[in-house]
């Protein structure tokens, strides 16, 4: 596992008031480490293997930058929110690439689509809308989450945010690390995991889930410390989460999205109060 | 311009106290627009043409969530962020789709070289590291900002990140935009900018300028709402900014590329103090 924080020198200021002169003090501090992973896609299934052999060829599938640390759980949810995978069988390997850090080798097994460009996701011959954009991904659910009969306590949902913030152990050192923590209905944690970027948090928990069998990942909730987002909401659905609960604010599409797929989706979730936005029959 | 707030109906839930029920209420809630974008690269030059006419084929370049408005000044400043575009005569010409909303078609100026697709950047045969992608970036800066002499005073800073709230027209209503601003050393707000993403705020703002004929932003400050990644120090460099300022943390690879470019860049900019990452020279 790889180190998710580092201590830098830094310079702290406090302004001045008027005429008095700002103060300065120099002391360290630990920042959030971000470094960058590329992955590549393996072709011809097998065991991956080192491209500078006489093995398959390995080519380019995504490059992102993350905090190092849970990466095998990272590329697996990343797959999964993409579409692509759904069982821990349709991951044929992962591999650290051993000649140079920061690059992860997966293949997928035979039948498995991987996921195309971003750049090249379009509904229609020209253009896109959000109102597709929703249809097309509801549609295309292999686990749809609207039959998902959990109920959830409204104060088990106001303590989740305490509980996920309890459990990052990165934040209180560098105040800069975004956390996604699956929990059961009664709020038991499954999964914490922190990441620079919001979108790995979440591919990091539905990444372990998936690894350990637990996809579809039905009567649980992903509680986020961010916003919620259009992809944040195609990740929880995709995964079969049927609860999505956030600490700051939605979108309009993360509200459509989750009213289509019949996702519940809270937001501001804060000092024991939360906006429901869809299927609030879930929450009692 | 398009719209960045709607209104939605929420159910506002306060959880109970032990034994008490959960109160409910229904209001309407305004909540941030978040809608695809999107950009289609015209080949061949000149004035750029419907698809379906006889005109050249658009190719799609990238696909981004964004908060409507400004799409112009997005799509400029995220060229710019990309290394491919460095004054407003680089972009030939910019139109919406008439067919279909969120689409924009660019034509780049005979001699640009359009952003490659994300996956397929690498700095080696095999494998990235953050050292390697600092350095690549540090080392083909159109605009050095090593050298830019201009000094801010500390209270300047302190107040931007108020400055930067009082001018974002959407927040008040919604809690869920990003911003970023563009200042004067003195504290002069240039370019204002929203937008469900952070990333996108930025680019609004750098795209505002170019089109402007202010690149590079020399003597200016960046001030923007949340943390600052490796991305955003990218942003900022690549237009020739000579200071970043975040409300929230810094990652490690932040402060390594602003350390190589010769950025200042500061950190925890709230209640009048701040911690400063590199180039303190430039705070007085």
């Amino acid at each position: 596992m790889g180190v998710s924080s580092e201590r830098r020198r830094v310079v702290r200021v406090r302004a001045g008031d008027g005429a008095a002169e700002p103060v300065r003090s120099a002391r360290p501090d630990t920042l959030a480490v971000e470094e960058p992973l590329m992955v590549r896609l393996v072709r011809g299934g097998g065991p991956v293997r080192s491209p500078s052999s006489a093995g398959p060829v390995a080519e380019p599938l995504t490059l992102t930058m993350r905090t190092p640390g849970h990466d095998f759980d990272l590329v697996a949810g990343w797959l999964v929110g993409e579409g692509a995978v759904a069982a821990a069988s349709d991951v044929v390997g992962m591999k650290a690439c051993q000649e140079e850090e920061n690059t992860l080798d997966v293949a997928l097994a035979h039948g498995v689509v991987p996921p195309r460009p971003r750049a090249h996701l379009t509904t229609s011959a020209c253009g896109v809308c959000g109102s597709d954009t929703v249809v097309e991904v509801a549609g295309a659910l292999r686990w749809p989450v609207a039959g998902d009969t959990v109920t959830v306590a409204a104060d088990v949902v106001a303590a989740l945010p305490d509980l996920l913030r309890e459990r990052q152990r990165a934040f209180d050192r560098t105040g800069g690390l975004h956390a996604a923590g699956l929990f059961t209905a009664d709020g038991e944690p499954l999964y914490v995991r922190e990441d620079v970027g919001r979108h790995n948090a979440v591919d990091k928990v539905v990444g372990a889930a998936l690894r350990d069998g637990r996809l579809p990942a039905g009567g649980t909730v992903l509680q986020v410390s961010g916003r919620a987002s259009f992809e944040l909401v195609q990740k929880a659905v995709r995964a079969g989460i049927p609860v999505l609960s956030a600490i700051s604010a939605p979108s309009t599409l993360a509200v459509d999205l989750a009213d289509e797929c019949g996702l519940t989706l809270l937001g501001f979730v804060r000092g024991g109060s939360m906006n429901v936005y869809t299927r609030a029959d879930r929450l009692r």
